[in-house]
């Protein structure tokens, strides 16, 4: 083709309103330059910070960020079939969210690099924390400090479903109990809707048992939190009567005295933002599955139980 | 031009890698069906609430959501100066963030539909609350249970400044004082960096004065319950010797006891999502400017001052 010609189609396509286009770029290989970000609650703790350590990365990069909130399984099936038609992102950050196969292989059929943050999904690269391994850090420290009678509140999402993260901690928790030879009881293990109202609610369930725990691991801070409420409205003394661990180190934990296991959430929003970014520009990441630390935080919320005589855990 | 001509045309644009754009449309008076969301701090709850507020209504309308985190004003300065030149949204909703003149001037050429959500920015159709009359409302509630002695607790920004809610909340508790016949007590009045650390060293220098407060009003529940901290550390009771109220009704409220002037956020970035797409489609809102009721919730961090005997407020 002649640069007249050229020219001429250009001056002509202008005309009729065609640009260059991010979209057409993208479909001939480029980049829209937009990562989607899939949050099932954006007004939440983890989610909104996991977003903004995600956002920030990417904001550096010049890139855009979308944000999807997909609550429920009827919302995350319209997602999933409405995105790949669009094309009109370079990539997909889902934050810890279940995703049903048939939604894994639309996934495939957009092409674009998906990377998962806070949780881990089919062989997508992915940024967490080791749920086993913070759910092991916060009973060991109850089993250290005497207790054996120790109950786990563990949490539904808004249609029931027990998510893999919680499935992971109740493993940790398991395991840690089994490791120190104290045989399972199944009555310490309620399931409550995640949220402090759950929590509270878990809390009154294992109060109303004929022998109740003396220390609670609760899946999530905001939980353990709920419980806190349940235990004040009952005047029963945090940590003398009852103590409570954590996980997540939840900005209004230390003003609630609450024992904990930290994850930096905002760090692991960072980290995936980064993996996209090296991944879309075919850098080979260091890693393509990362595990970010967690770590036992002691508050006033935990202590040996109130009946505990030294040598008693020995004798039993 | 001849049907002929115009598929020849359209055959080489597609070769070229043109094709029909959203962009191109936007530029001819259509539609991007994207929305940007300028937050200056995505993880905060405010924030992140009114964030879910505004993308429940826009996924709804089938429209998408760009986020972008401005934190201070080189951000937002650059914020601005890129937008324009893009033109990839067609509309910009603003939440609560100071911006300065040029940055209108900037906003104007772009030409898009801008809303402001929990706050008020020139003209531009805003929801938000009074931030006034919040004030008034936690300020009169202190008043009629008797206390005279009443300190403020405001905040600024990551760079010093205060805002315009802050200003309108100040000029609502010292109206609400005004009125019952109090003098100004300057000494009363701290400002702080916004959230827990910085409620907690307000507290701290309130303490500290040669005769405290016996009752604190705090710009926001995050705040008061950093004050709370303080006052717990020292043992200083609460409500007994002194009494706080936030504003927010932020969901740890409860769960702190915490009396407050409660806002529904969620309410408001629904609202404000509602105002772009009236204004995308032409239709006339019924209200460009949209205030939000507020009202106070009585919990337990508020009662009559300790020295307080009855008529003693009418004595003096």
């Amino acid at each position: 083709m002649s640069p007249e010609t050229r020219d001429r189609i250009t001056q002509i396509a202008d005309e009729l309103s065609y640009v260059v286009s991010p979209e057409a770029s993208r479909l001939a290989g480029g980049a829209t330059r937009r990562v989607a970000v899939v949050v099932p609650a954006i007004s939440r703790w983890f989610y909104a910070t996991m977003l903004a350590g995600i956002e920030g990365v990417l904001r550096e990069a010049d890139m855009d960020v979308l944000i999807y909130h997909v609550e429920g399984a009827s919302d995350r099936a319209r997602f999933f079939d409405r995105l790949p038609a669009r094309r009109k992102v370079d990539a997909v950050i889902l934050i810890a969210l279940p995703v049903a196969d048939a939604q894994i292989r639309r996934l495939e059929l957009m092409g674009v690099t998906v990377v998962v943050a806070g949780g881990k999904i089919a062989d997508y690269p992915s940024v967490q924390i080791d749920d086993e391994e913070a759910a092991r850090q916060a009973v060991s420290h109850l089993l250290a400090i005497g207790h054996r009678r120790i109950a786990l509140i563990m949490t539904t999402d808004s249609e029931d479903q027990v998510w893999v993260s919680d499935l992971s901690r109740r493993r940790g928790y398991s395991d840690a109990l089994q490791h120190a030879g104290i045989p399972r009881a199944p009555e310490l293990m309620v399931t409550v809707p995640w949220g402090l109202d759950g929590g509270a609610r878990g809390m009154d369930r294992l109060l109303s048992l004929p022998s109740p725990p003396t220390a609670v691991f609760a899946h999530s801070d905001e939980v353990a939190m709920g419980a806190l409420r349940t235990l004040r409205r009952a005047s029963i003394a945090v940590p003398d009567r009852m103590s409570i661990v954590g996980v997540d180190d939840h900005p209004m934990a230390e003003l609630n005295d609450l024992t904990t296991v930290h994850q930096s959430v905002e760090a692991q929003g960072a980290k995936a933002a980064q993996l996209v970014l090296d991944l879309l520009s075919a850098r080979t990441p260091r890693q393509l599955h990362i595990t970010v630390p967690t770590h036992l935080v002691v508050r006033g919320s935990t202590s040996a139980p109130a009946m505990a005589l030294p040598g008693q855990a020995d004798r039993r």
